[in-house]
């Protein structure tokens, strides 16, 4: 499964064999079973994971309501930046919503590899460019959409995930209550009705 | 005022003297008057924008309303990354809301100091890296927030915005109408005064 790494690395950028083989043995598999917390609010975020298969969800606890502000599916990141970055405590939960598997790494790795490659350091510029640039889009996305547009949405770009986890989180995800999205998907199932106006 | 940069950049790692020579000299600073419309919708972005003084403001056209999805103020990065990395149309215009003065960068430019500079690429990971970080807690903010939250916390963490553009472009950027920004701000008025409840 490691090699799917390295396949998706090379989409970015080509690397010699045995730049590829360094990845392969910096590269640790692990998987986890549905349910399981991979980070607690509060908690120093140690490692970031490249996942594999499975969903994890992102959310946060505020007055005691979880609010849902991201999903990873498989070939994305999931990166507790400014915890791990910056050494502070996480605002944030991540949970495995399915059984997950990941590759997971961490800076001391990363300096390893770099200091070895520096072919794998642009690699991961680059990556990095392109991850904020769609954090950006997303951004932007979220913030000029109406709650039924980022439902549209989502249904479009990632048609798995509205299947793979409960509606309370999708609507959370989106900005509304979960009685909110029941009333926009009866609303979009009457628009599909072939006599409706 | 180029400095500026190369004190910026050091307060994350430190810099060679001939380093920091370097980025000096190939920094462009260059201004634009208030009114000023550095990109538009439909262009290809180019360049990239240090900023050393002013304001940028980001927005989208959407069904001939405007929609200001960002801010960018004194010591702040304006990449417009998805259009000028894969080269595609930007689907937002930037617009100097002040005087601006600004350091320009690009991929070419870029090129070049990090192949005689292994260290400036470094630099620009970790830069890229934080701005992620950044990216990241205000999307995250942005949802778990109701607007008068958000409005709240900036005018904590950017009081200078507040006052240095219009309030209908602050209502669009947190996401309401003016007329509901302004119910908030005369709510928190009235919140302040002493004797009320």
């Amino acid at each position: 499964m490691k090699t799917k790494l390295v396949t998706y690395f090379t989409q970015l950028m080509p690397l010699t064999e045995e730049e590829k083989q360094a990845v392969l043995e910096s590269a640790e598999v692990r998987t986890f079973a549905k349910g399981t917390t991979l980070l607690q609010e509060g908690q120093i975020a140690q490692e970031g994971y490249f996942v594999l298969q499975g969903v994890i969800r992102q959310y946060q606890v505020i007055e005691g309501e979880e609010k849902t502000t991201n999903f990873f599916t498989e070939d994305q990141w999931v990166l507790s930046l400014t915890s791990m970055l910056q050494q502070v405590p996480a605002d944030h939960y991540l949970a495995c919503e399915e059984d997950v598997t990941v590759i997971t790494g961490d800076e001391t790795k990363e300096k390893v590899l770099f200091e070895k490659y520096p072919k794998l350091e642009t690699l991961s510029r680059a990556l990095l460019e392109r991850e904020l640039g769609e954090q950006q889009a997303r951004m932007s996305r979220y913030i000029t959409q109406t709650a039924e547009q980022r439902y549209l949405e989502l249904m479009h770009t990632r048609p798995n995930l509205v299947h793979r986890v409960p509606q309370y989180q999708l609507a959370s995800y989106i900005g509304v209550k979960p009685e909110s999205l029941s009333r926009i998907r009866k609303r979009m199932t009457q628009n599909r009705q072939p006599n409706s106006k």
